[in-house]
């Protein structure tokens, strides 16, 4: 029997925050974090609702899975994200410790890569996850916005 | 007449945050958000109280000085903070595009500038303000928890 709960499988429910925020005239990105299979955070970019530049999805995400788990690092925990996390996620992920990060489209700009390499070393890295309409979302929202 | 508005005299103030840190088992760093010389954010560390990697005292400070401000950019708005930011801090201060930055001890270790360097090119950096005390109560708090 197949598995159901593959990385694509996940990206897709992230993609669907994405899809909110992109509805509430948001940056699209979306994140949920996943423990044995089981989803415990579910989030999206909230910059402009909240006017605050630190309410990206992948920090909300955070927060709320730690809530849940009533401790703050993520051990056997997996974030999906449908952009490569920037400067400021990366480090907050070094500190949760996370297992596993996946994300879609890469952000040579802004993502963490290319600033900062690596996160935690406990942390395994899966990039290119429905990669393209991951980036397709983005893409859309900023033609829009021109 | 002397300026009574000095860096010094708004660290003496993140200090006092710091304090309130450390009485509560939280490793004592203090920030504070200042614009035309009013303090409209102060807060810090509680990842402890929060259990949420998180919840650092620039976070809190960036929100909250945004929340008060009602816009997501901190121009004219200077940053007090008692350790030099990490590379969450670091990557949210550019987001904000704060005026300027003023931190006490350096961190090596952990700190944005061996990480990532530079913050926004808008952002001005000062270093060194208050050092040893900024310095003092963090390694009274590491000793005591040995």
């Amino acid at each position: 029997m197949e598995n159901l709960f593959t990385d694509e499988y996940f990206m897709r429910i992230a993609l669907n925050e994405a899809a909110t925020a992109f509805e509430r005239d948001e940056i699209p990105v979306g994140a949920i974090i996943v423990t044995n299979n089981k989803i415990i955070a579910k989030a999206h970019n909230l910059t402009e609702t909240l006017t605050d530049v630190t309410a990206h999805a992948e920090m909300q995400a955070i927060t709320s899975a730690a809530n849940y788990l009533g401790g703050k690092y993520l051990q056997d925990c997996t974030l999906y994200v449908t952009l490569e996390p920037c400067v400021m996620c990366g480090g907050a992920l070094y500190w949760s410790q996370i297992s596993k990060v996946v994300y879609g489209a890469s952000d040579p700009k802004r993502g963490f890569k290319a600033k900062i390499g690596e996160l935690h070393p406990k942390t395994e890295i899966v990039s290119g996850v429905l990669e393209d309409e991951c980036g397709l979302i983005m893409k859309e929202f900023f033609q829009r916005k021109r």
